[in-house]
């Protein structure tokens, strides 16, 4: 844990440099916009500790996988989210100083993030060993409103001395990935140049061969007047620098202005990058900085409209939220199908891939009420269109009969993750898979979704399921042996209840499609039947006997499910018997230490009990969640959210509101001393969930909103705006009441606690209720 | 399966030169002698497929460990046995056509191995394009007598034409390992030069340092007069030549004899590895080839003499161990206590370090029988000299008090191997570390070892499962969970039976050991205490806590014990349900397939079995082999002769020669499709046990011989003879009786079936038996 930060509700603030807080704030304060993205590193050198990053969605390269022992079956590469040619860079130097934060006395240093604007800025005084200081602000943002385009403002006033200064403002296409495997680069050098006042850069990636141009636009201004001085410009292989040369005196503020344009082969022709860059920098150019910005500022403004989550009565809680809600919205914006959302975002580079079950698990309630139906439905199709690939997979594996595997990791459908207790057993994510269809369907009430593509998928994986289990004749059930569940703090166990409950569910799931499909668009459902070789009689038999005799662990005597079968013999440890110099466990235990703990990296019975929570009475809940949540340590981002919610669907709020700290603020305080990799993009969603559905207790049931509130003390209310079937609703919780509203004239039925109410139109329903 | 070779009892031999078999032959004709060895490279240029393999015993290189994903307490490091200075390389032109069987028509090829003589012969005809052809016969060894020096003897004849021919007899110092995990340089030159007739090379290592000399001393012959060319000389950075040049006539035989000394500063101060390489020569070339041939040729005689096995009539049989025999003698030759015994021996990289579970599980036998009982206790030795690494290790893992984890692989006792679900979890090595002091000191009384050496790493080693083990409050039994079993084809297990057996047997036998030290060597007790800082009542009460409650899986129903914690939850596929082109599954089935299967890599159960028959009625040994040996695909070189063994203690001839057929010829026939990477030396010493403790049912009980032999049906006679407690006993078996001649005048009591006898001095007994 660190905690170094200060702010209000919608600014993240560094107050003082100290250069072992520098790569995790280079995470924190990391900008993007759905197209780009890049950590907070400083556009001045840096000489100190420091990650630099800078990504483009969509361009990866397909490292070379390395792995200690080769296994059969394991793909040949992994697919690394690759750091491009970088835009940012400004080199200041006062007669033979140069500008180094890591190497000058730094002094009322402020470093903000305005979640509001999306705009990073910095300011701070800074002195070199003899005596000569500068102060600088800086302003820096990704434009949403064009999203190949970045901004930045740098202005310079030397304090104590006047005389020779000079600024260069460059791109640089020798880049690299620390994490690469073999330390290769992934990028060639294509070309340099200049075209009127622009210089540029083209690289393509080796193996994939995405293409980049990033070119740059330099002005400078000297206390405001216009610039006089036209740079000296450079343009060579991987380099091309703008240089400002001055004579200044004391007081003086200069200022220079760099815009920015990233164009890749993924939306342009090839020839045309540099074109189409320079197209853009003439328009930017055209619109200038300060309109630039308000451009990028209102369209903040309508995103916060929307997905804004307001907490009166808690700071902490207030900026923890809307932190998570300013990353989600800057890492993916629905405007391209062909994206998903990496665990890192445009953070860093640990993970690589850009898929994960973290999508369709913890991330599509998100874009499912934040945004158009589409949006979501676009990431369920990402899934359909790699469907044949997942087939592939699976007959890797030995499975058949159009059986399929999606990847733990991947960017095009293939599998790039190399550890066998994941890659080959971490089969859950079939479900998440499923569930995400199932819980899009729901929420749109799209079934024409199924008919079109869910059901074809769905198969697919009933068929993986069918085929996964095994017939124990010892238990005269089916088991499902070597698993990792989402709890990857156990690897390669038996009957995992949560992987056991998934697969059956899901098989259940497509049954019920089948019928669905059969009934409503039998066109369709013969169309599919031809397609995928089914087999309506035998397969479903199948699946019927397995849905029905599938083995659960459990001990009746604790009234618990079993996370997997023997888990009671372990030593019965619980996580706050961990001293805290032993946190994350992961970072100081060795794995099979891990392994043979009784502790719990993440929900896994309870992210079961969470999907499925209509299966249980409450009293099971209960049961399970007091035995659970004191093993779990929480070291997976994506595990305190689900607690969150049970928690206060259990009426916690004291337990609910610790745990919804430790979500929210999870980057922000570094509980995992990880952040300097990135910020947990995907788990930020989960934290949007355990606000929505836990202290909102918001769920949607038989195709009806219904809430059930609980506000931390703290609290005094608690608002949201929801998409629910193309009607935003918005939603005001006070301690005394809740109050709804909705955007347009439909009579929306509402259950309230266990009360129906029905909103009608845009006029707001009271209804009294202590939360 | 790869059957391609011929011979006779006592040559293995290659009629037909085939690439696609060569990489297997450079595995099986290797040469080694205890300090050096090297694969069967041709020593003209071969520019077809081909592992060039060089090796100096205990010359090493910490590879930087290559890991997919990295784990807390995996090591730094992966230790390779380096490839070395290569010094057999000889370049033949004639004119500008070079000699390289993989570019011209080879005839009337043969290599031989001649095992008797530890001789590789070989001889061809190549033809070039042009039609001209040269025949070609050589010879080379590795000097038994005088370690540092090999010898090759090349002899030359231009069959149909006359003219320009030229040789270069070379040293190459650029070698590098294939299996380098970032494909680095493991070498760095330091010299070359020449001194009198000599060409000299020195290297380092990089990182360890060791330092290499190798020199080589040429002469040529024509027509069997003594050469009148001296040849040109080149040195530099890694390469020394000396080149003939000469006129040929058809007909005509051209003879180079090559010596080269390889010297270590393992051996000698670095500064005079030159002159100590010289001086070997210049002792060798007094001796002269043929001289050097017959003392080498000598001690193979007196070697032979001691550890030969007879086979009448079975011809594979007799053929098939006499392989295993001549590998493990030309591997470790006991000369040096700070060697071990690689599992590849010097026939090739794979695995790296030189020191794994197989040492005491399956070598120590071998030498305890064939060697002087020094041998045999410096493999003991050796680890308790690597006891303070093994006991930092555990601390690693989060162990305390002095407990000790072996490495699975080392080179100076630090682990090297990085996969958690081995490094971590494979524990059983701990006990088959106990298993060898208890085997050392059954077989040769030396109790004192246990006084001087043993107890301390049997109390290390105790501590470790006493640790180790948690009590499962459900099963009211200690457990160890997370374990993989000597069956590598599961991982990550709960209670595999062998583990818990051995951890409780070493309880047992720490318990026994710690009383007898008591008792005959008290001072040397109190000492150990306090060394060990041991607590006699508290540690002892939980040792025989532990090994009076530990759990045992077994399944009653089928009389049998289960392999681990749930085995008959998988499906039970027997092993001859895996049709033969998907074998070995491990190179054909992905690693979760494996994983769940029912299928055994190697006896796990039976391995136990055999480690402690005597706990095991006949009937449970029965029912546990007719179920595991099915189940069994015995894809580790390890696993058949423990199925040997079992199979002649039931009787089963039919099923123990099959099996050791296998075990006996899995590198001649090439079992596994892998004998290109290398033999499997330590299964050789297997191979050895299972003919003299299965065939020859030979045991040692209560300080006495014990014999029940079995012959297979083909076998006329079995002739082998053992070292038992400083006496060499010649033991003839055939079909009526098995006669006993012992070497010295004690009276030594036997046991032969149940019948008890007294062999007296040098008179045979003879007693009939129907094997």
């Amino acid at each position: 844990m660190k905690r170094y930060l200060s702010g209000d509700e919608w600014n993240i603030e560094e107050r003082e440099f100290k250069p072992e807080h520098h790569p995790n704030s280079e995470s924190l304060f990391s900008l993007g916009n759905g197209h780009m993205g890049q950590r907070a590193n400083f556009e001045e050198t840096y000489s100190g500790p420091s990650l630099q990053g800078n990504y483009l969605a969509g361009v990866y390269y397909p490292d070379k996988t390395r792995v200690g022992w080769w296994k059969n079956g394991y793909p040949e590469y992994f697919a690394r989210v690759v750091n491009a040619p970088q835009w940012i860079g400004i080199r200041i130097f006062s007669g033979e100083n140069e500008l180094d934060l890591y190497r000058m006395d730094v002094s009322e240093f402020m470093r903000k993030l305005d979640m509001k604007s999306g705009i990073l800025h910095r300011s701070f005084t800074a002195s070199w060993p003899d005596g000569t200081s500068v102060r600088v602000e800086t302003q820096r943002f990704l434009s949403m409103s064009r999203r190949e385009l970045g901004a930045i403002r740098y202005r310079l006033t030397p304090v104590n001395f006047s005389g020779e200064l000079s600024a260069s403002l460059y791109l640089e296409g020798d880049v690299r990935n620390q994490n690469a495997n073999y330390r290769e680069k992934f990028w060639k050098p294509l070309g340099h140049g200049t075209s009127g006042r622009y210089s540029w850069l083209t690289s393509r990636t080796k193996k994939t061969g995405f293409e980049v141009c990033v070119a740059m636009s330099t002005r400078m201004r000297i206390n405001g007047r216009s610039d006089t001085i036209a740079p000296d410009r450079e343009s060579k292989v991987n380099f091309a620098a703008h240089r400002y040369r001055l004579t200044v005196q004391a007081g003086e503020t200069i200022e220079w202005t760099k815009l920015a344009a990233v164009t890749t082969s993924r939306d342009h022709p090839a020839d045309q990058l540099v074109q189409q860059a320079c197209n853009l920098l003439d328009r930017a150019e055209k619109t200038g900085f300060d309109d630039l910005k308000k451009e990028h500022i209102n369209w903040w403004n309508r995103k916060w409209d929307i997905s804004d989550i307001r907490i009166e009565g808690d700071l902490s809680a207030q900026q923890g939220i809307r932190f998570n809600i300013f990353h989600l919205n800057q890492t993916y914006t629905g405007h391209d199908p062909r994206l998903n959302i990496g665990p890192k975002g445009f953070t860093g580079e640990k993970y690589g891939g850009s898929t994960y079950w973290d999508t369709e698990a913890y991330c599509l309630p998100y874009y499912l009420n934040t945004m158009d139906a589409r949006v979501a439905r676009n990431l369920l199709l990402y899934r359909y269109h790699q469907l044949d690939k997942a087939i592939e997979n699976a007959v890797k594996l030995g499975f058949t009969n159009g059986a399929a595997l999606f990847p733990m990791v991947t960017m095009t459908g293939e599998e790039c993750h190399n550890e066998w207790e994941i890659t080959f057993e971490e089969i859950h994510r079939n479900g998440a898979i499923a569930y995400a269809i199932f819980n899009y369907i729901r929420h749109t009430g799209d079934r024409q979704y199924l008919v079109e593509y869910g059901l074809e998928v769905l198969i697919a994986l009933s068929r993986f399921w069918a085929q996964r289990v095994n017939f124990s004749s010892s238990k005269q059930q089916f088991v499902i042996l070597g698993v990792t569940g989402p709890n990857e703090y156990e690897n390669n166990v038996n009957n995992n209840w949560y992987t056991n409950l998934i697969a059956v569910w899901t098989l259940n799931y497509t049954l019920e499609s089948l019928e669905y499909v059969q009934k409503n668009a039998p066109r369709r459902y013969e169309e599919i039947l031809k397609r995928t070789h089914f087999d309506p009689q035998r397969e479903t038999a199948r699946w019927k006997s397995v849905a029905d005799h599938t083995y659960f662990p459990e001990d009746k005597e604790l009234g618990i499910f079993l996370q997997q079968e023997g888990y009671l013999d372990k030593e019965q440890i619980l996580s706050d018997e961990v001293p805290e110099q032993e946190r994350p466990v992961n970072q100081h235990w060795s794995w099979d230490r891990i392994l043979r703990s009784s502790l719990i990296k993440q929900a896994d019975v309870l992210q079961g009990i969470y999907f499925f929570e209509s299966y249980f009475d409450l009293d099971t809940i209960r049961r399970n969640f007091d035995f659970y949540e004191p093993r779990t340590l929480h070291e997976s981002s994506l595990s305190p959210c689900v607690h969150v919610i049970l928690a206060a669907k259990l009426r916690r709020a004291e337990k609910a509101y610790q745990l919804y700290l430790r979500t929210s603020r999870l980057d922000l305080d570094d509980y995992n001393n990880e952040v300097g990799e990135g910020c947990h993009i995907t788990s930020m969603a989960g934290t949007w969930l355990s606000v929505i559905e836990g202290f909102g207790g918001m769920r949607v049931v038989n195709h009806h909103l219904s809430f059930n509130p609980l506000l931390p003390e703290s609290w005094q209310s608690l608002r949201f705006s929801i998409n629910f079937r193309g009607n935003r609703i918005r939603i005001i919780i006070t301690r005394k009441q809740i109050e709804l509203t909705a955007a347009n004239d439909e009579e929306v039925t509402i259950q309230i606690a266990n009360q129906t109410f029905t909103l009608s139109g845009r006029k707001p329903l009271q209804v009294s209720f202590k939360a």
